[in-house]
């Protein structure tokens, strides 16, 4: 579904820009080479494990499609980048994945989820970059876990959904190892996401390293 | 259910051994403070906040019921037990639900997921006892989210469950922080989780403090 509204979204960008000014024909994109690894089809050498990239446009799309770091891992890319001075909050900035926070919420996607979602990655991101710890990840994120457990709030009971944050570091992404952050961070920013955003009473820090985890949920 | 159940079976084991010997009048339980209070009907003290402590028998049994312990915090408990000289191994053992796993699946119970959530639990404490740790920790466990996530196997992709640790340490479980365990003792149980029991892909630690979280999980 979003990746059927991504391409409606922009067919329709392209048509508008078309009127305005001349024929586009190429479209690049920053495809890296362990998104082709993982999104390509069952083979003697890897069955399709994210099924969230977009490599290939649909067919009725005339735009020429531009790759040029798809023969590169991500640390080359970056290595590239700093070549051609692009600046470090851009350079370094962790990957988000194309369909959003979609596949950060493992069951139906509601408004109300979302908006938890958003609040709870919020408070995790800005701790780790207060604290220095976001450039030392490859990538950090929280997840909702669409299940409710029980928790207590002053005499009441109360059943809220558990948010799971994940830190990891790597060298390219094809494998993975969760980020040994302090106790005293995982301390604040679980108590800032409990005591800051309502509808969460539980939060877990994932300790899977990638195989046989992967990095993102879905 | 779990409680109409251990009911049933409780009654029936009665009226067999009253067969066989006589009369039983009371049954000694061993309720103490904490459970008084977090399952006491809603007043102005405090609201119901354990569902599954089974404090009250069936007005028709007619049993009396003897709670030694029910005006005591577990701390006090325990060193009662150790004036009376009861062996460490009983004394310092983790608390453990009235119903069981039930509570720490967290959605429908099946055989399937009974199975993991054991070796898993089994895997977690096991590697506690051997590391020193579950001595000095009030409560320890696993539990199982029936939520899947996508990993990979090889090269195939696989959709499997979600294991929650949960460690805390707590002096009267009314408040309880989760214990801050050694990365390479998390590192190792979370391996063998992954490699050993079939169906689990993606291992959680809580880093939940009680308040707001609670200790179990329903």
């Amino acid at each position: 579904m979003i990746g059927h509204t991504f391409i409606e979204v922009f067919q329709n960008k392209v048509a508008e820009l078309e009127k305005k000014f001349r024929q586009i024909k190429f479209l690049g994109q920053g495809t890296i080479y362990p998104d082709r690894i993982e999104s390509a089809q069952p083979s003697k050498f890897a069955s399709k494990i994210k099924s969230h990239h977009n490599v290939t446009l649909p067919e009725k799309m005339k735009l020429k499609l531009i790759e040029p770091l798809k023969d590169f891992y991500k640390d080359e890319v970056r290595q590239l980048g700093k070549e051609l001075r692009i600046p470090d909050q851009i350079l370094n900035r962790h990957p988000f994945p194309g369909p959003g926070l979609a596949i950060r919420i493992l069951g139906e996607i509601t408004e109300e989820r979302l908006k938890i979602l958003r609040e709870a990655d919020y408070i995790f991101i800005e701790e780790l970059k207060r604290s220095g710890y976001y450039d030392k990840t490859w990538q950090a994120f929280a997840a909702l876990i669409p299940v409710k457990a029980v928790g207590v709030m002053g005499d009441a009971r109360t059943y809220e959904y558990l948010i799971s944050l994940r830190a990891v570091t790597s060298v390219d992404a094809m494998t993975a190892d969760w980020a040994r952050l302090p106790d005293e961070l995982l301390e604040r920013i679980s108590a800032r996401i409990m005591n800051e955003v309502r509808g969460v009473n539980r939060v877990l820090y994932d300790i899977s390293q990638k195989p046989p985890a992967t990095i993102e949920y879905e």
